[in-house]
């Protein structure tokens, strides 16, 4: 449990099922680990589009008098941490637009490296834009010459992260950039075809599995079945993201065919034997360090305790009580049991440390219950870098492992002892080939070439470009052949 | 009072007072007789924009909690019955783009008589669209080549009836089409400039009147102050909307010049030089016929009595009841008091007749009651033809005059006589140059050629165009130099 | 229109129809302006109670989903404007309690002035009281020896003014007080027995009136049919509120069978003969100076205009804007046709004149728009006393009238002059007997003996029982015969 | 995970802290397990009360804006799940009454056997009831003679469970009935006093825990500080609900001195020797099985491993949809991860098993996942009896053990075992005296005689009570001396 924002965004489509929109209702559902700031439906019923979209949690955004509205066979979902475009219901995907071909829909999961540049291009032609989404570029691709209507060619223009569920008035169309960066995958349902960020939508609907989408593939569903397109044949480069593995995907969910859940206890078996430590009691940092410690735990014999209790009723609408509280909001999430750790020595595991503030806070919690010592392992490398592709890490000035080594940050934590686990170690517990993952930021290295990963670069970019309007002097419209009838009043606010 | 969807937009914007936002949802509150469906305000604080837009009455859609983030000395509202566009939240005006200028804001009052071919237009070159609001299109003809910027030339490809104001980073502009179809005043308040469509939005806020907004004339509001621009210098024509001083504008405002309370009041004085009627007491249909009904007991010396008694807490949430009570709708508004016409010779006065379903419940309610006669009179002519121009009345089919003459009308409504007002009559009682106006609703003559008026065109049109996209054959996807990468797997919804 | 709480409570119950829910809540709606506080409707189905109980309007309290749970064929309902008891959702009516007689719901319009007195010998006997509304002392009273059941003697304790509705699992009774100072009228709709507090409510539902409940009479509902019990035979004197006619009830109400528009036309016409004055046109203040006004138009053929024009959608919830905008309250809901008043000699008549803080900006507002005098007239007497029978007037310190006379007030307007109906004029416009009314907060003279009238004196005198009970010394909870078991630990607080 | 309503209630109380309201929601957060379904917050500041109490989370019931209404720096707060007592807010604790010696407020937790008995006398004396929670009975007996102000002797008339926080304006009470039920402990926060069903909610706020309320203890705190009453002498047994430990009170809780988890864990251990059997992988049902699973791992030394994952996002609010997802409530909540117990023998530790269904579910899930055999293991004996003090145990013909042997349960839920922990082994994993618990809903033991434990008991009695009402006769109102003024009019309803 880390104390920076923690997911970004969840897809689901469906064609061919008169139950579309709640079934994708209930796939957002299972995806909603991966965005809780907004969510949307837009469904499909005889060429017309029907949609939702809202701030708030699956629940809560879609009621029953929502769901009859949301008629059709087909529909496409979104669950949305922001990566770009701020908070606001004007960015709740899919977007929807309107052009010369009818309407499309689209849902997007990953971060565009050239949205600006692109933006830039199709304004100074003429194109306006409604939503700060990165996304909406593709739809302006999508609709302009000289790629109207040629889905490849437009989508070979964008670079970066991008699975993406489009929907037209006859297709559900799949997309996964030539690198895979985030995962997509297909399944059945019947007769109907379903398409998802992570197969564990797939089980609570119990839809079966048939296949993920490639990287660099394009699937299109339509009443003639599905076609599948090798969009970028000539890209070779694999890289799934590995912190999916470590820390975003549901356990429950298949990654390239491997079960997160596993291949997180692989890591902390693979930690307990990079780092065994002589200790009393292993604890979870819960809920995402429980798999690696209870893999520790396996492999060192050394017991297994849940120590740290999780208040399951946290929401977003408990407020921080006035100041006489310390630690509020960290304490209101976990309680610490004292006698599982007085007296011991203890082994705390967590997943991830990114700014540290969080696990300080947990060595703390088990040296003022009496733990003898505190070792602190981790079940990944240290992160030292931003990402790039849609994980909205802090900058690198907050990244502690950016900043300090491991020492400066074992001080700064308070712990005995602090552990990572290695690279190599990290991507054999996978069990799959280790030169398919992007690993940027632990290494460095980016798949993509990218401009400094800021959630917030698109808007910024705009200010900028609105502060040169506001210099001294006004770019005047044109009012051509219409001088004549011009004529100025007294200024307004003293001007 | 009919039984027709009533009012259609108002606008308002200010430039350069701290407390925009506030003025602004004043004088929306205001003008909220214009539009009762959603509400929108638009902020611009140092180049950046902050809106709220929201289904709903003014005083539900701001809260307090919205009000704080409407940062910015500039703004512009709008409160809205749909005209063209259906009722969705995405529709809700004012519309924001961003485009090669920086941000735009636009709110619009009226009707576009050519949106559709425009709109067909800018699709076929690429443009796609997130909204059914015809003012889309005016977004995009100010962004592309070749009108980029000049606000002139771009306006000139729209027609129809159109009161705008529009705010960029810079600058607070209003429009008004070269006919005046809709009014559109500017006033001050203080150093700042005010624009609304009615001014008796200027009186709740204390602003000033200044001068109505001319037809054809851009006024531009800046730091520099105020620039006006006589925009389409060929346009001879004037053509006020004359059913604004009929029904729509609010009695309080001032429409060229004329109070509208005096003016109905007029209206209803010519009604009793027209049609003298020997009765006992004159009934005004409320609240709408009350002026009307006044100024015919003036004229009259016959007594006036409000024996028709509105109920003020009807709102939105009030449903029907089960069906035992008959004509729960037209009773919960008004309930009759007896004694006041109990075998009395009775004038019911209203501004006009739409459908005439509730004005035949009204002369049932008065003969119930023991009124010895009816006498129904309208102060204006008979509705005969459907408005192009941004009035929601019914397709000809529903409007009685359309249909029946008087004898006829008079027949359905069971009155005892039926006379309305002539159109001299109507035009002399504005005391102003009877030329100056749009009477197309009465006579036919309408002063933009226009396609049949149907609100839903826009998205009717849509329709027919992903009919055809529905034919057997889909329109594939083009995927130039891809064929060789696709792969066709088992058809979906058995194919 | 004046400056203080308008309004207090309204009552309906009926007894016999399948949709009783429903007809409460029309029946409700149709008195909204008795109270708009908190609204109640309780059923009884198959002895059990179903019930909603909530702050707000009628339309707002009663959603669709609530009506389903109101099952049954008897009902009573309350909309309360509080004049005893605070503000708060447990103290909305009808109030509910279980007792040796099964369940009992009682909802009441009017004041009990012993209500103090009789709890304080209750509680000193044992009763506990869950809310401040002053009708909770009959419950107890009707539950308890000697009068457990005898519904005759139980309500001879209590003294005041008191129109009630009681509903036990078997009957719908209704009661009003021997001086019958609050009205309460029995209809029928088919086989069902109404019983509302005004005739308008009848309308609504299309029940048909049969008559008033009267003063000192009970009326008992039940399958067996209607039975009427004369209570206080020994009481004479009657004494119907002035005010009622004057301004609370709405004009389409009949009370003691006149209709109240008529009378106030009746006052109004009045009122011109008491007080000739040579006027250009007659203003009234909207909306409960229309009638008068009329009346005084008709007798003195001065026209009447409706200058002030009212902003229908003012609610609860627009919230004063920031300080910039003078008298915002008062614009917001009139605004004055300065056209109709200008270079005129103006009559403004209103019903009535309390603290008068409106009446002077109604002056103000007038004499800015250019009236050249401005003559205020009132269609009743002064209010010099507080009401001690239900009405929420202000304490004598703000009643404009029980500090100056007519010159000073006409002074503290700012007007040309001022007059007043007097008491003779105002009840011989009823038209009925003027010894059967109560005008004690004219006159003084009150018909039962009262304390000062303070809607809050209950909570008052708690909260003086509990500052006894802060004193130095607590007084300690008795704990017979254990005293060996107490122990004391260190203080909190450090006490 | 059981399928049975799974909590009751909580309390919360502090006196003397000036920020009493916050910290008593946050007290409220941390007990929230012990009841969903309402919360309220009652203060004290100088002599007056202020409360809010709603249906629902502590979370959404207490916003910022009631928190400010909520003076005083002594407070009292609830959360329920309803044992007696209809849910209703009407039945939203804390209740709070008026009588002689000012305002109480009263907090329950438990069951009182012989509520309706005293609520029959107390009626039949003349009491009236708002509520239908039981406590209220206390109210009355603490109000009337002869026990008027003798908390100990009211006390002493009520029987069963019973854990109470009691606020009048110059106390805060805690009682804990003589057998200790329920628990109830006492803290100090700097200079207050706090008290609170479990010792989770005293971490949450870093309150100090200074000793459980002693069964048939009293303690009273006011501004001179604590004192302990001991007043019920005479009785001896020591009863804690058992189920206390094995289910309802959070893990992170101490009770008499023991820690909960830790216990649970003991339960787990002894369960595996108890009870060994040949696995592969311990799998607990979430999340009340984890502790007992890890138990059972830690003694047997077979892997645990969290087969079963949780979504963290169900709330009320999630509806089923459609028929055509098998199981959908069971998904919704958790999903299996097959790879890790494919093939395998697995043994499934829950805490408990009542009707039984979600345990069938779980034992399929885990059959159709591909588990080679089921073991179900359950950390406590078989449930064959109904509680009779507050917890909400289906009756009896729902509760699997009350009609079935192990055997036939085993086949109900297709497991190839199924075993129960022990009493003894049970009772002696709490490391306590055997003989301090009530064990009655497994061995049907019951310390305090009790009625059939039905939480709608006194609903259905009063309903009887009522049926007696509604034969053919009524009970007339006497009307004494009144005969000769009753009228009978003609009957409604055809009667």
């Amino acid at each position: 449990m880390r104390d920076y924002p923690q997911h970004y965004c969840g897809l689901f489509g469906i064609f061919g099922h008169p139950e579309a929109a709640e079934l994708t209702k209930c796939g957002l559902f299972a995806l909603q680990h991966r965005g809780q700031e907004s969510a949307g439906i837009v469904t499909c019923h005889e060429g017309q589009f029907y949609d939702r979209r809202e701030m708030g949690l699956v629940a809560q955004v879609f009621q029953p008098e929502h769901m009859t509205t949301l008629q059709g066979d087909t529909a496409v979902g979104h669950t949305r941490y922001s990566t770009t475009g701020s908070s606001r219901t004007d960015n709740a995907q899919p977007i929807i637009v309107d052009g010369i071909r009818g309407k499309i829909a689209i849902a997007h999961n990953g971060n565009l490296t050239n949205a600006v540049q692109i933006r830039d291009q199709l304004e100074a032609k003429g194109s306006i834009f409604q939503t700060t989404v990165d996304s909406e570029v593709i739809l302006h691709l999508l609709s302009q010459p000289p790629h109207q209507n040629d889905l490849v060619q437009a989508l070979r223009h964008v670079e970066g992260a991008f699975s993406l569920i489009i929907m037209t008035p006859k297709e559900l169309i799949g997309v996964r950039d030539p690198h895979g960066f985030r995962p997509l995958s297909l399944g059945r349902l019947k007769d109907a075809y379903v398409l998802a960020s992570e197969t564990c939508a797939f089980d609570l609907i119990q839809a079966e599995f048939v296949r993920d989408v490639k990287p660099g593939e394009i699937v299109v569903i339509d009443r003639q079945g599905l076609r599948s397109i090798d969009a970028f044949p000539l890209h070779q480069r694999r890289s799934l993201c590995i912190f999916e593995f470590v820390y975003f995907a549901r356990p429950d969910s298949n990654l390239s065919g491997r079960n997160v859940y596993e291949t997180r206890v692989a890591m902390g078996r693979q930690l307990a034997r990079e780092h065994p430590i002589d200790a009393d009691v292993i604890v979870p940092i819960p809920d995402s360090g429980n798999p690696a410690a209870l893999g520790y735990s396996l492999e060192s014999q050394i017991p297994f305790q849940m120590a740290f209790v999780r208040n399951h009723y946290v929401g977003r609408s408990f407020l921080q009580p006035s100041q006489f509280i310390r630690d509020f909001n960290v304490r209101i999430k976990l309680n610490l049991i004292p006698e599982l750790v007085r007296g011991k020595r203890v082994i705390a595991v967590d997943d991830s440390i990114v700014r540290g503030t969080t696990s300080r806070t947990r060595v703390n919690n088990l040296k003022e219950a009496g733990a003898k010592e505190v070792h602190m392992l981790v079940s990944c490398p240290p992160h030292k870098h931003p990402c790039a592709y849609g994980i909205d890490f802090p900058d690198p000035s907050k990244l502690l492992a950016a900043k300090w080594n491991r020492q400066q940050i074992c001080e700064f934590l308070k712990a005995d002892s602090l552990a990572y686990l290695s690279m190599e170690g990290m991507l054999q517990a996978t069990g799959l080939n280790p030169d398919s993952f992007c690993t940027a930021c632990y290494d460095g290295n980016y798949p993509v070439a990218c401009s400094p990963a800021d959630k917030h670069y698109m808007e910024t970019q705009r200010q900028e470009t609105l502060s040169l309007l506001n210099q001294d002097q006004p770019l005047p419209w044109r009012a051509a052949g219409t001088e004549n009838g011009v004529k100025r009043e007294p200024g307004a606010s003293g001007g």
